[in-house]
């Protein structure tokens, strides 16, 4: 039982699909349910649906005026106009009322003259059903309204109820149990203690399956033990359309779940070729669907498209989604293994008419690059990766207009960035920011290739002391500007209270340290000041030890994982940490100077320059406004 | 109180818009609650989010494994194992397990050999940090993990709750009241006399609101009485975020909603611009927008769009769904006023890789083309219409992949088609069938002109009485070929028990007749008919009243509009009507031979050829199948 499953197979994901979908599809059970029309938005169709009524059921006027018998108007003329009487010649009508025998023509409202009570002046002939919806004009009874399979919008509603169809048979929505496991993980809202995981996954599963056509029903978490899970599938298999077991589904230790969905049932496929997500299991129990999803969010998500969705595709009988493909340019090589197909997340821009993707964090436990970008790239099974400059395929989970409407920032990292986005959709409709931090000469280079409009950069030329222009005048050579930015106060972060009495960067050998990595202006700062100490980098504990973003140090320095690190005074807030004030550097903007001209750089210039903007910073802390917003032609 | 309003405004759309939103977003209240973040899906955050808890919030293990400490396991190389002891030199860890202190690397479990009972052997040293995941990789406590107005997708509920965030203040949905309104409205599932109308729109409305993000509380219909009306939008001002009510907003004798909404509040404007839709009021009661809709069920559905959809996106804090537009040549000319914009519905097509609108009916009543259509073609004000094979914008509401995959079907109308185009997705998933009905001319020209893959076509030739093939030929000057299909039994329709006594077309004349449209295989027919007998189309009462389709004329016959028309016996079987044998004639496809190698008309064949296709108008009667599915070559 303490045995570890070492072995997964290595299934191509369409494989594993084909085999499990050929083996489930046989014995798949679809539901139905008759509910009102009135409650059937997005509900699916079980059988083609016919008209009980017409629509209109009588033929009925289409405007406000005069029911006429047309023969009788025949001589009426501008220049001799006929005069009709109320009852004989004529009825009032408004728009929707019966025109009915011997009438058959209304003249409209505006082209008649009152002449007396009663009585009214006709100037032109009627033509017979002039005006006059004819019965069944919209729908005839026995018609076919709408086909199986049909997912209903509301129009379809209106329609339905029109045609005299107040209930119909339609597809019941697969109830799905969802139960996380894991004698580790912790319910939201309990204080987590170390070694504790906040269980989560099971929620997204449930926004999924919603999502996907399907109810969600979440268990309260299951700790490891062998025969609660079993009676806890066992029972779920009996009552729902399908079972998702969360965590368990890989090799561990306390990995029950495939033991278990083979005493219960018939495992198809435990593990398969994808990269995050291999730890699959597909398996069916009492002729049930039931899958174990790893426990890495990413590796779940990309799990749960590739099998969860099929599955409730087939029993919701939905379409499945078009998918919202665009051809990229990738802005870094992209590596990846022969044996998996591998998803990486991208985020996409749109610069200069060209769409760039540029990949994020692949670790699949970070779940937070995943709600940070703007699609997937694939890199198939058998292909060795992508060039920079390659053009791949992309699926966005954002809309395209969103991207093209998106001033996009590759550079270094600092929270303003994320003050920016948060505040231009809000003042700019349908405007938006992204930024993927890769440090202050990484952003240049990114620029220099056309992948971003705007980069942040606090480079120091250590010969003049003045930041940044000097780094863009070497890099291009077309006309720049400089957008000067902000003064922040580097430092270093130290825990509360300075338990090791770190005064300056002289007293950071033999402590742990945490850095920045290559490229990023607090590295290069960080340098500067070791040269000026006279300090070799070999002497630092850590100095390899690269962190992506300032929380990002701040947090290892909170989290006793390094004794200190560089970075803004913010950060330190953030985290509660002591900091060690190095000195200010000026943090700011290079962009093309063709580019000041683009809707969304107004934009971004606009809430520099505002007042909002600078209190938002200032309550931060750390930040100097000393000619924020001024742009310097280079 | 009787006088109607005969005198709207005709403000074009978007300054109508602009006008209202300017009086209203001064004073509009958008409304928030706190909810879990567990039930957060689709919702909108009011603020930006900032992470609670690091993810991971401790050192954990990337992998299954075991822990331990880097700097001890230098020297372990393939060809000098090392062996260390459990509790001392290694801890074993699953993946999430904490790293700590002084261990801080982890080995894979597939790289250790187990020598003995808690002895491991390593081949290759562990570089500090190797398969470790530092705190915060993830979420950095501090961070700013989704902006304001954000919209919750299901990755986002994961990221909230790992970073401790169980709960969130979203923006409050719409409530929005929704009213009908008319004495000779009923509601559904009551039987309708003459004159009744079913009760539809306002379900329409409130699947609409739901689909922009409100609720919808739609409330029983009110008579036609200026009081009722009035205290009914006076509370549902007092309660509701927004209140819409249907129909009463034109100018007719009992349009009383404009009166009622001057005496309450505001009415900034009345009378749009717009085709169809023109009757909309849009007013402001106590702080509220309050807007009336036309009755119309296509009116009442633009106007909704164009007004109730932005003031909800205003309330609702959502983006805008991004339009999904693509450009069309448009099949035939659309003539167009220039005092309105006008929405005209098309279906859309895609041939030989071209996009090709083609308009549908144009009444505003004609709720059945808002659901047969594909999108909106919009003609502005101004423009006085469309040239056929110019190209247009148009606003598509179906996928544009979904009709990339439709075979696209123009010509002579048969109820066998909407069977086809029912059991097309049912067998061949994503493939789909859109049938237009022109009459078999119309539908062979629209194939000339390449607007569509088959003609279904049913014309005689007088001379040789073989069908269809004589009229290919002449119109066609390259390889085309005839999908023959079925024997219609064609007859003349009378109401139930005949008693008028028609019984050949001789005795038609002086009876009330209705005709098919110019082009139709069924008129040819019968004009063939009357030659045959010698009768004069002036000799017959109707011959200018024109229905599209079978069922359109069984319908006009069965409401007692007519005495007789010609049409199938299905048509007439369908309405209950009597059937008097005229012939049985042949139904075909025609369409250019090089498009039988589309995957779409290979399934088109294969459903035509099938024993279910057979079987299913086997059962609506009056077809034969003496060479269905055969192929001609011409």
């Amino acid at each position: 039982m303490t045995q570890r499953n070492l072995y997964l197979s290595n299934t191509p994901v369409d494989e594993a699909l084909e085999k499990y979908m050929e083996a489930f599809g046989k014995i798949a059970t679809v539901r139905y349910e008759t509910i009102k029309t009135e409650h059937s938005l997005g509900r699916v169709t079980r059988h083609a649906t016919y008209a009980k009524y017409s629509s209109p059921m009588y033929n009925a006027s289409a405007m406000d005026g005069v029911a006429v018998v047309s023969e009788a108007t025949s001589t009426a003329r501008e220049t001799n106009p006929l005069t009709l009487k109320k009852g004989k010649d004529y009825v009032i009508v408004d728009t929707g009322d019966p025109v009915r025998h011997p009438f058959d023509s209304v003249i409209m409202a505006e082209d008649i003259v009152e002449t007396g009570e009663d009585m009214i002046k006709i100037f032109a002939s009627a033509a017979p059903w002039e005006n006059v919806r004819p019965v069944g004009e919209d729908i005839v009874a026995g018609e076919m309204i709408l086909p199986s399979n049909h997912e209903i919008r509301p129009i379809d509603i209106g329609v339905l109820l029109s045609a005299g169809i107040t209930e119909l048979e339609v597809v019941k929505r697969p109830q799905v149990a969802i139960f996380p496991t894991g004698t580790e993980i912790i319910e939201p809202g309990v204080v987590p203690k170390e070694g504790d995981i906040i269980e989560s996954n099971s929620r997204m599963f449930e926004a999924m399956v919603a999502q996907g056509g399907g109810e969600g029903f979440r268990f309260p978490p299951i700790i490891d033990d062998y025969e609660l899970i079993k009676n806890a599938i066992s029972e779920a298999a009996d009552n729902y359309d399908m079972v998702i077991v969360n965590a368990g589904s890989s090799a561990g230790t306390e990995d029950y779940t495939v033991h278990v969905l083979r005493e219960l049932g018939e495992v198809i496929i435990h593990g398969v070729a994808v990269k995050p997500g291999k730890p699959v299991i597909l398996s069916i129990v009492k002729g049930k669907p039931v899958i174990g999803l790893p426990g890495y969010p990413v590796s779940a998500y990309i799990a749960f498209e590739n099998f969860v969705r099929p599955v409730l595709t087939l029993l919701s009988r939905r379409e499945e989604g078009a998918e919202n493909e665009v051809t990229a340019t990738v802005s870094r090589r992209i590596v990846s293994s022969l044996k998996h197909r591998e998803y990486v997340r991208v985020k996409v821009g749109s610069v200069d008419g060209r769409m760039i993707a540029s990949p994020l964090a692949r670790g699949a436990g970070a779940a937070m690059s995943l709600v940070r970008a703007d699609g997937f790239c694939i890199i198939d099974l058998n292909c060795e990766g992508v060039e920079a400059g390659e053009k791949v395929k992309v699926q966005l989970y954002r809309p395209k207009e969103e991207i093209e409407n998106t001033v996009v920032i590759i550079g270094s990292h600092d929270m303003l960035l994320d003050i920016i986005g948060d505040m231009m959709p809000n003042l700019h409709r349908n405007m938006f920011v992204s930024s993927t931090h890769v440090g202050s000469l990484g952003g240049l280079m990114a620029l220099k290739r056309g992948e971003c409009h705007i980069a942040p950069t606090h480079l120091l030329n250590e010969d003049t002391g003045v930041y940044n222009i000097s780094y863009i005048k070497e890099i291009f050579d077309e006309p720049m500007v400089l957008i000067k930015g902000v003064h922040r106060i580097q430092g270093i972060m130290v825990k509360p209270g300075n338990p090791l009495n770190i005064k300056t960067v002289s007293d950071i050998p033999g402590k742990r340290f945490v850095n920045r990595q290559r490229g990023a202006g607090t590295r290069v700062l960080f340098d500067y000041k070791l040269k000026c100490e006279g300090i070799s980098p070999q002497d630092i504990n850590g100095y390899d030890r690269e962190a992506a973003t300032h929380m990002a140090v701040a947090a290892l320095v909170a989290g006793d994982s390094a004794d200190c690190g560089m970075g803004v005074y913010s950060a330190a807030k953030a985290m509660g940490l002591d900091f060690i004030e190095v000195g200010p550097e000026e943090y700011d903007f290079a962009m093309r100077a063709r580019h000041l001209e683009l809707p969304g750089i107004k934009a971004f210039l606009e809430i520099l320059q505002s007042d909002d903007f600078k209190d938002a910073l200032t309550k931060l802390g750390g930040y100097a406004f000393a000619n924020t917003g001024e742009i310097i032609k280079l």
